[in-house]
């Protein structure tokens, strides 16, 4: 097996070829080191000579380390295990979310290394407050991370609604009641920054992370809106704007209930966490994902019924997303994956009675609610991953 | 601007940046030509001296010919202007349609050398002797082709149906009930063959041919069934199994009749072409589209009010595609484009309706229902610009 190709497109020239090939080796060692030089030369089809150069490059910029010498008994001489380095770039991760601020760093191994949280209501705060709270919150936990001799490679934002292509700009965000926000000009300048919808990095996060995600997926997340996030060949589909994975959208009646969106019977009036309190007869507090699991468990019957509901409307728009886009299979990531316990029986007998003969199978996020916010970080540490020589010019 | 890059990805090896070179070399020649070697080089960012030995390769492989020196008046020393051949290999395009079987032979530049078509209904027929035809129509194709001094470089087939991820093999075609039927094993096997929806083939074409088709756009047509491609950043989205698009049965009402599919309320039930003569009370006969359009031209307003509702169901399902997919456009080929006119104004009343302040521009294929057999023919054409390499060594 070759190592796999950076995600981000290089030049095809010489130089363009070098920095290809740092990443091969930045991946090959980040997948399965500690390896010898002579075990990345052998997996990537260079020569040991070629491969040293960049090992000693890629050490010089801080990014693998040796772990000194291998033990005996092997044939040849002893070489130097690598591995990526503990005390290098971190990413950066935050998230805001309707409800709560939380920030983390990751280091390049894909361990945790700090880690800050704060509770609250965003939902009609203007931005300016809510991003001052968020930027204290990035600054404690990059002072935490430098303690352990990591340094942040940049800060990626995951937010609960539309990001323009720019990669800065929160175009609607419907359930903070933002609209055209830079967070480019609100956040520290001096971290290289990427924002994104939450959806677009849980399923990134599910990509990465998540145990046998198939390359081509359909991550179906859920904050107070319905949102998702599509996967093929490993990259996320963005769509002209930006604007791609809007599943709570998607029309199920069209006579149904008028939607904010300009729509009628979209998904999320059926399966919107408020829709399903309406259903319930529950009022909408901070934790409501918590509320419905919690009656539901109990065996509350209006609750259980509302979330049968909400199940089969989410199978209607599923079929038609799976239909256009053939994924390899459904994930339930974020609020939708505490609830899928009750959601999911209605859910997959409509998916499966409307695709006779070609079932689309619908798995579970392990990573629920924290997806987001790892996607954030490790979309930073991916990067320094892809062109480890951008990260050695900084360095 | 650069030049295009080939859209096949080739090893990451010197030998992988040569082959990529001689693609740089085709496509900016085709795409610009006649063009000198000097403009050549400047366009693609090679030294002349690498250019040229490229370019000698090209004109040995048959796929350059040089129109002999440039006209005097320019600055230096004349060069000679090159082209892409029109003597060299040749796309054959195929089509299995329903009521008629074509084929025609592009050349490099792009235009149609050959062509021969045989009417006649192919529904209902056993797979074998509707291919023997097709390959006879292939061999006098390739004969004429042969006649001008090209030569087949493969053979691409359009059928009404799925087809696997190996190319070859159609998976379902209901309008022409056939069912796991490997085309590779009945065509000639002279032929480098690959085989794909007819809603693919024609969303290339558009790409290919259209005038301002954007990079990412939907592109829905219909025979008897409702077909869809999705074109995200030039390339077609297949899906893990190959059936990506099928915007047929996405659902519009979820409690809509039955359909063959199994699911219930699918958009074929509305819009299909069987499903709009029936609603209009007229029997399905061979020419649908030229029926449906010429009555409805007639001011016919039965037909008229079949086409507004097929319309509307149109844009339903249209709406749903464009939340989850974000295209930049929207456009109506094969049969649809016939019967645009009748369809349109209902269509973008419900999508222009239900994507308030985000609305998604429809457009009119003017390839219509030549699409998919010049996507065909060109797929085979385009394979030859982007590994000319290959070609060379077959030559």
């Amino acid at each position: 097996m070759t190592a796999p190709l950076p995600g981000r497109a290089l030049p095809d020239t010489q130089q363009g070829m070098r920095r290809r090939n740092l990443a091969r080796v930045m991946h090959t060692v980040s997948a399965e080191g500690p390896l010898s030089r002579a075990a990345v030369a052998s997996r990537i089809g260079l020569t040991r000579a070629a491969v040293s150069t960049l090992v000693d490059e890629l050490i010089r910029s801080g990014l693998i380390e040796e772990l000194g010498p291998e033990r005996p008994g092997r044939v040849g001489r002893p070489g130097s295990a690598l591995a990526v380095s503990a005390h290098g770039p971190a990413g950066i991760g935050a998230e805001i979310g309707v409800d709560h601020l939380a920030v983390c760093a990751v280091d390049l191994r894909g361990a945790i290394r700090a880690r800050a949280v704060r509770h609250g209501a965003n939902r009609g705060r203007s931005a300016e407050p809510v991003v001052r709270e968020l930027t204290e919150l990035v600054r404690a936990v990059v002072a935490d991370a430098e303690r352990e001799g990591l340094w942040p490679a940049g800060l990626a934002v995951a937010v609960p609604g539309l990001v323009a292509r720019d990669g800065r700009t929160v175009v609607r965000a419907p359930n903070l009641e933002w609209h055209d926000i830079d967070l480019g000009a609100l956040l520290p300048e001096e971290f290289a920054l990427t924002v994104d919808n939450e959806a677009n990095f849980g399923a990134l996060a599910e990509l990465w992370l998540g145990e046998g995600t198939p390359r081509d997926f359909l991550h179906v997340s859920a904050e107070i809106g319905i949102g998702a996030a599509v996967v093929v060949d490993g990259q996320l589909l963005r769509g002209t704007r930006g604007f791609a994975g809007e599943l709570g959208h998607v029309p199920v009646r069209p006579e149904g209930p008028p939607c904010p969106c300009g729509g009628r019977g979209c998904l999320e009036q059926y399966a919107g966490e408020e829709a399903v309190l309406r259903a319930a007869g529950l009022e909408p507090g901070e934790d409501r994902v918590g509320l419905l699991a919690g009656r539901a468990a109990e065996g509350d019957t209006d609750v259980r019924g509302a979330l049968h509901d909400a199940g089969e409307a989410l199978g209607v728009a599923l079929t038609g997303a799976v239909n256009l886009l053939d994924p390899e299979s459904v994930v339930l990531g974020g609020a939708l994956a505490g609830l899928a316990p009750w959601l999911l029986p209605s859910l997959e007998a409509e998916l499966d009675g409307r695709t006779a003969g070609a079932a689309c199978p619908v798995s579970v996020s392990r990573l629920g609610s924290e997806g987001p916010l790892l996607g954030a970080a490790h979309w930073v540490v991916r990067g320094v991953l892809d062109d480890p020589a951008m990260v050695g010019e900084r360095a």
